[in-house]
């Protein structure tokens, strides 16, 4: 267990940092959490490496999503050699005191910063939603420096940075070591670009402690992340962990001070809709106090259907977001 | 054939009007089209009612979805009495002088104004994406008023509205009479909430003169639909018309200032989602000049997987954004 440990990688000096996102009152971490201890597996066997109180505000470090296997000088020639079982080392398990099954866990990003390179891939036979359209193997190579707020695709095409980790989760009521492509009733390898700095996520705790795991970081992602990968990279980030207790999820949701989001995974992207609808109006029955036939109207006035991501299989994710302006008292 | 008509219905004279979204430089219409004269199929074989140049500004009325069916004082139980065969009455066909079979025309929205009253339903068995979660009808209509800007779903609950057609199509290439449920390359049902004021969308041409038609109007919806129905109106809906040659394009798209848009219908959202997603490289190579796999790893980073609608049977359709800042040289 390695609690205040202020040891970071290299990679991830302070030095390297780019100071991408971050909001204005971003508290002191108590707590500083490295890379020296990932897994990469969802399990409740996998013991923690950190255990904080409710409350506490941990400064983490991630790897990027091959563990070390492809540096900025990598080419797409390296993508034949990857072992796939190194991939999304996961920073953690946190065990947050006072987390029981039933309870949720709710996490509040305050500031993520980019290491200093990230890549994009593609390859045949990989998990793109068109993996089919190509044949050779895809990739790229970025370097980033301080203070960098776009990424240069290529000359004329510039995208601006939106850095978020692609999984965050707690560990399922298993001894079973899960995969973690897919993601599921305890988050994962959502790949939901929503779920970055000024969001807070809520995941149902299946274990004491939620046992919270956080990788796979991600640069920049399109809703979809259609060809199976965003910009990878190493980051840092500043987050607070809460217990709820009273709050009852089935799967994750998230809010920023804009919307309330739901998210179902399922087999088919219909059937993840169709989760996420449901959930939807259990928000709406269950804290706005509306009537469920009121909700499905509402939300087909108001909420957007949104395909996170169509690429981990099995599972695909399709999140539903609500303004919260439609709440407000109106001037 | 009627060019230049000024007769409009009752619930959409101009003391009715709800000057609801219009953009700064709405210009003079060239002609006006009224609802005297609406079809509800999309077929070659429906002759046109008007015939207009290119760069025609064309102020047209559109009735609400089940033609008079229903009104502000209906309730539920009026749904079990409505004639489907009613429903979509459109106004159109406007000929377009000019357009041919492989051209594309494009329709800007500079004005949309609500008529007096919307409605909104879900009913068992119905198209909605929970539709067997519910055994009651359920049915909520509105007044609106002359300037109003939201509608009180309920007491504390209030949507800004964001009128737009839910039905926008050219005549396909046969004489059958096909559905106005399902959208299809044709375009016609997509119910997609971006094709509103301010955006131009491009319909693939696959008859003489296009065959313009529009109706279903929707006071405000969201992505998905899932209930079946947004907030039904009728409206008042001031366009321009352009043909485009050289412009190649398998189905509907979109732009506004801010990003453009493809859409992809098919029997499944995974493989609307796959259209969609193609689409969007055929944008990125034809328009951008990026080679396709690039165009595929930018498409990942950067464009948005959007359900437009899970409601309209047996089509859904998936439209993909990708952001314009993204070509523009930063300073």
């Amino acid at each position: 267990m390695i609690i205040g440990c202020t040891t970071v990688p290299d990679e991830m000096t302070q030095s390297s940092m780019v100071p991408e996102t971050s909001v204005a009152t971003t508290p002191e971490p108590d707590f500083v959490l490295d890379t020296s201890n990932t897994h990469n597996k969802f399990s409740r066997a996998i013991p923690p490496v950190l255990r904080v109180p409710p409350g506490a505000v941990v400064e983490l470090f991630t790897k990027e999503a091959t563990d070390g296997q492809l540096n900025v000088n990598s080419t797409a020639a390296d993508l034949a050699k990857l072992d796939f079982n190194l991939i999304h080392p996961l920073t953690g398990p946190i065990h947050v005191e006072g987390a029981m099954p039933g309870d949720v866990l709710a996490v509040t990003f305050h500031e993520i910063e980019l290491g200093n390179w990230g890549w994009n891939a593609h390859r045949p036979g990989g998990s793109g939603l068109l993996a089919d359209d190509f044949h050779e193997p895809y990739l790229k190579t970025w370097s980033f420096s301080p203070g960098q707020t776009h990424v240069e695709f290529e000359p004329g095409i510039s995208i601006p940075l939106q850095p978020f980790p692609g999984v965050v989760g707690v560990a399922p009521d298993t001894d079973e070591m899960l995969s973690t492509i897919p993601p599921r009733a305890n988050g994962g390898n959502m790949d939901n670009k929503y779920i970055g700095v000024g969001t807070t996520v809520y995941l149902p705790v299946f274990v004491e402690g939620a046992l919270l795991s956080i990788g796979d970081t991600h640069a920049v992602q399109g809703d979809g992340e259609i060809c199976g990968t965003a910009i990878e990279a190493p980051m840092r980030i500043v987050l607070e962990v809460h217990v709820v207790k009273g709050k009852s999820i089935l799967e994750p949701q998230y809010e920023t001070d804009d919307y309330y989001a739901v998210t179902g995974f399922a087999e088919t992207i219909h059937e993840a809709a169709r989760k996420a609808s449901r959930y939807m109006l259990d928000y709406l029955e269950n804290e706005h106090g509306m009537a469920r036939e009121d909700a499905y109207a509402l939300a087909s006035l108001a909420g957007d259907l949104k395909i996170s991501e169509a690429v981990d299989m099995p599972h695909y994710l399709v999140s539903m977001h609500i303004p919260k302006e439609i709440f407000k008292k109106r001037q």
